[in-house]
């Protein structure tokens, strides 16, 4: 489909009317059975395995553009769609169909002295609207999490995969009327530039909650720009502490496992804070595992005393999620001055203590403002699957709704359901 | 305090440095003892009571200056500030010092495989933005709610209360600072017009949530443009729906409370809704229980077939939350019919059907897209006080981390502790 310029009218009224087609199925999707949508979703994993060419082929189109366009070597690497990845969203789609549903559920309840029965039950939001990047699978990933939980969604992937996704849609939409969902459940904005995103943003009426799924610069696009309420799955900027009752080689395996186990992910290390009373042993040790594995350093002036090769942190160095082989490191007085800086330069993610002093954990815990603080573990850890959650929208580092890791649980939100007898208000 | 004409840059700066120094006790705040907060909270309403010549007197000027500028009676009567209306705000706070301390409860917890144990702990938002309107008692409720829940706050109320919002203010920071919290914990943004408000709604850096708190346009003015993180405590078009299954009696008391028990608040209903089966028997019935309490009924076609005399309802009608003794009235197929008109022209507030068949009742509370749902029973009761909740801050029309009455445990969100014996990801 060729992109041509339109006005913003006609991107909002195209937007408006699917965003009012979803909005118009959303009771019919939010009280489907459970095993009407599990076998939705079993139907979509086996229809994109079936019309696996047709996707590849679409995808190639996406390839061959992209290419033409001078994209980097690492965002086409993102963008392709081989039998194997293909196979890994068929997986995933038979992965969620396993969990359980979080709809209906009786969060809590209670009678009332007047014979009111209040129930406080989960119900989904109605219609999720999700806009991301260039990666195609989260097309899938995304209609499936929103089906799973009971919601419709509108979806608006990134330009370089329009193909993909539309070919996506289709096999999805196909597989899901099949099972007995409402097509109109799962819509594709196939207007991938701004004012697709845009209309989205303000679209009140007919979208119940937003998500953005990608980097920075677009979270901070939707934060800044939507007036639909917004899960923000933010950036992080993840410290690891290690204060002077910790136990050393634990504190090297936990800074090292942050820091380079896939420093490309948000809950990756970005700054070692150091105790100012055992810098002078732990530094050395822990600069020498790092430059191992090809990390660069950038210390304050305290490291800098301590370990003189190292290149000097700018005041910048405190705020950057480098995303890459680049660590900062700051020796601090102690804990409190570790909870100041994170609580001052990051980003609400996750933050590590490595300690054996429970007072000096616990305070680390109690003071360190962020979604996940970890004693003796690396900040790796924050992930839904890795919590038991079994799966994963995204991970919110604001604090309304939902904060850290993001599960079908985190898709829905209740109504009070309350049982009378003719009980009028004196 | 003259109100002088100030750029929104030197706005911007007072706001700021205002909402600065509350985040900066934000994590002590969060961390007092649940003694030390009650203490503070019985301080408060001693000094209000000891004080109350000071705050009668400042609230005076308010009243003169808000019947110079032709401030209605009604206005009027909201700002007013007398010994008994103080006694209230003094027994208000010694009720939310008695209620259970939301902070610290671990929500949930588990240990994984790997042996990392988790904990989903509660804690408070931090900084806390509140936006009201005329009355300030909203002032004093706010603070005390914020501080029980661990937040700071950062208020501003109307321009008409002014001097009355900064008296009551000393008073409060002067009585929180005797009891160990630092004064900086409650802020009042003493810019009463819009440019206040909106240096608030874009804080993003030191506010974590915003409540805006009064009329529709203050609401809608605040969704449209913040930043922050806002909960929509919203607007009521609440409905009736009477089912042909309905006890009659039972429905005209139900209609009769809905409509006229408190009329001017949101939870009172706009719109009757009866199903064609019984309009015939019902609606002279409750025409005549309505009248007679001096309602004004606008009715659809079908209604002034049955009742020639009621006025006609235009579609303007439907959308309408008079707020007052008017209530539309339509004729309906059935509980389909009533579902659609309630999702489309509601405020997803609270809704009630009166029916004793269950299959209906059923369908009715699973379809209706709203923050309560009511079976033989008056909307009015939408109140945290009446869920048991203890407190209410507001009801919420919006989805997100809030849907209907707020008590404490809405002004809380969680942080995820994860303890570990050294568990890094490979």
């Amino acid at each position: 489909m060729a992109i041509s310029a339109r006005t913003a009218e006609e991107v909002w009224r195209i937007v408006e009317s699917k965003a009012r087609k979803a909005k118009s199925v959303a009771p019919i999707v939010a009280t489907l059975s459970t095993d009407t949508k599990n076998r939705a979703l079993h139907q979509m994993a086996d229809a994109l395995w079936e019309r696996r060419y047709e996707i590849m082929q679409a995808n190639g189109q996406d390839v061959e553009d992209g290419k033409a366009a001078g994209l980097s070597s690492a965002l086409i690497d993102r963008l392709i769609l081989n039998e194997k990845r293909i196979q890994a969203m068929v997986d995933s789609l038979k992965e969620v169909a396993a969990l359980p549903d979080p709809v209906g559920e009786i969060i809590e309840g209670w009678k009332r002295p007047n014979g009111l029965v209040l129930q406080k039950v989960r119900v989904p939001f109605g219609v999720v609207g999700v806009i991301y990047e260039s990666r195609p699978n989260v097309t899938v990933d995304s209609a499936a999490l929103c089906l799973k939980s009971g919601n419709c969604a509108v979806l608006r992937g990134g330009k370089e995969a329009l193909h993909s996704n539309i070919a996506l849609w289709t096999v999805i939409v196909d597989a899901v009327s099949e099972a007995g969902v409402p097509r109109d459940a799962i819509q594709l904005v196939d207007i991938p530039d701004r004012e697709g995103a845009r209309a989205m943003m303000r679209m009140n009426e007919f979208l119940d909650l937003l998500i953005p799924r990608g980097g920075a610069q677009l979270i901070k696009y939707v934060v800044e720009n939507a007036t639909v309420p917004v899960i923000e799955t933010g950036a992080g900027n993840c410290h690891v502490y290690v204060d002077r009752s910790a136990d050393l080689e634990m504190a090297v395996r936990i800074v090292v496992n942050a820091k380079t186990q896939r420093p490309s992910v948000c809950n990756a290390a970005e700054t070692l804070l150091v105790d100012e009373a055992i810098a002078p042993q732990f530094l050395p040790r822990v600069a020498e595992a790092l430059l191992a594995k090809g990390v660069e350093l950038r210390g304050c002036e305290m490291t800098r005393q301590i370990l003189p090769n190292v290149k000097p942190a700018s005041h910048e160095d405190w705020y950057t999620e480098y995303l890459d082989l680049i660590l900062a490191i700051k020796v601090v007085k102690g804990v409190d001055e570790a909870v100041e800086h994170i609580n001052h330069y990051g980003t609400h993610h996750s933050e590590a203590i490595v300690a054996t002093d429970l007072r000096t954990a616990r305070k680390f815990c109690d003071l360190v403002d962020s979604a996940a603080v970890y004693v003796n573990a690396s900040t790796r850890w924050t992930d839904g699957y890795e919590y038991g959650l079994g799966a994963e929208i995204g991970i919110s580092t604001q604090k309304a709704h939902a904060r850290g890791p993001m599960g079908l649980r985190e898709l829905t939100t209740y109504k009070w359901i309350v049982w009378g007898d003719g009980q009028v208000r004196e």
